[in-house]
């Protein structure tokens, strides 16, 4: 497998973005706006940090399949999760060559049948993977990864992530999402899209620079294809800061994954397969 | 225009929800489900409430345009605005029936040309129709309604929005939006989607619920597509109780909206076009 990671010479679309004087920009993920803040005591400027979303053609060998708004960071990951999350490619072995050209085009090349467009459901998901193959919604689960977690690793996994980057708290415009295995975290993304985020993870995986038996933590919500798509890889252990949907927790218990939420360092709320915790 | 609203018969679709005990399903929009909670100290059991997210196919003249996974309420306001936020539909005159079936298709009739899909970009964005045409990104705005907001009127704003609904705070899952015109909250919806909120609130503006003139408040983030349809609709204000990211400020620029952010009932930090709000 090939892959080419033309990130650092990564440049933000000229789309719109242009407006905005390009020397604010720092890092390529976030740029600086003066804004003024009002109170009824008057007004004042400040200083804000903006996340950088910029849009990104995913193109399956030459085929164009979509195109959605990203964090530029973790672009190849995001290109091979995003193809994983509509359904075009669901295994490693499949995955040949990777390359992301600054122009804003992720081009995946990969060993399978068909780059046709299936039906498909537009979710109610936070990212620009929020679309799901209908198909998926109505098949069985193969069984997921055997794996436990100490809740005392649980508390590590929580504690350490959002000491990862400091991205969410200079913009409070993304989300975060990692990968806890064998006592560390191995994997950590963030975009603005709460998808994206688990896409990167998932490509992370498919790219072989993480390992499947595992528990994944996101920041945001669980709606159904955020549980989907991590119930398809095989993950068994799925966490949020946050909540789940009624169909997140179907999915989840149709799959027999253990969906924990509201995920503090001192306690877990868990919405199905509470056994996989171990106190 | 004829509206029927089906949704006092509404009921979920059998998609997955059947494994849950319909008997724990109250008001159609949430359903308490008993889980585990997890601490140092041992597990205990806890009744949670889960938002209900399930899919809508929406058509438009028998046309299936796509389908969401919704909060099934304010549903003919979501068939409308999603419509326009996929470019659809562009005025009030245009739309002439809207038909809510229970078994999870929105039918919208409109005086339009065509129905055929657009190239789309998928967008970072929570919510069911996170895709916009790429065409409404790259072309001018037309003038937005002339509209100030007292900043008085901001903090009553702020301060009635959450107590609509406790939906929120019982599930955490879902995200609020309002409209704010004539010193008092005209709209209020709510939904899985951040972005399906917005819709419906954009759907009530065309179905003549709910006036043009006015400030949009909404719980979620203000990415690209969520700026851009606020503009398209000719808001002039958009506030949020959160970030924007660079590209939804870009587009408010360029089509010159207040952007506030962090909206709080003693502060709001404007990221754009800050002289509609009086102080």
């Amino acid at each position: 497998m090939y892959i080419l990671f033309a990130e650092n010479i990564l440049s933000v679309q000229p789309l719109f973005i242009q407006a905005i004087d390009r020397n604010t920009m720092k890092n390529n993920v976030t740029l600086t706006h003066l804004t003024t803040v009002v109170t009824p005591q008057g007004s004042h400027r400040q200083e804000e940090q903006l996340a950088i979303e910029t849009p990104y053609t995913v193109a399956l060998n030459d085929e164009t399949i979509g195109a959605s708004m990203v964090l530029p960071v973790g672009l190849a990951e995001f290109g091979v999760g995003f193809l994983f999350g509509q359904g075009y490619i669901s295994k490693p072995e499949e995955v040949k060559e990777v390359i992301v050209c600054p122009e804003g085009r992720i081009a995946v090349y990969a060993d399978v049948e068909s780059t046709r467009p299936k039906e498909v459901i537009i979710t109610s998901g936070c990212g620009g993977t929020g679309k799901i193959p209908r198909e998926m919604l109505e098949g069985a689960f193969e069984p997921l990864q055997e794996y436990t977690l100490p809740f005392a690793e649980l508390r590590d996994f929580i504690t350490q992530a959002p000491k990862i980057s400091t991205l969410g708290q200079e913009t409070h415009c993304v989300h975060g999402c990692g990968l806890w295995a064998e006592g560390e975290i191995l994997a950590y993304y963030e975009d603005v899209g709460r998808h994206n985020a688990v896409d990167k993870v998932l490509g992370a995986i498919l790219l072989g620079k993480a390992p499947i038996r595992g528990a994944i933590y996101t920041t945001g919500r669980l709606t159904s294809d955020m549980v989907l798509k991590c119930a398809r890889m095989g993950i068994p252990i799925v966490l949020s800061r946050t909540a789940p949907s009624s169909l997140g927790l179907a999915i989840a218990r149709q799959a027999g994954l253990t969906l924990g939420a509201y995920a503090r360092p001192d306690r877990l709320n868990v919405f199905n397969a509470p056994e996989r915790i171990i106190v």
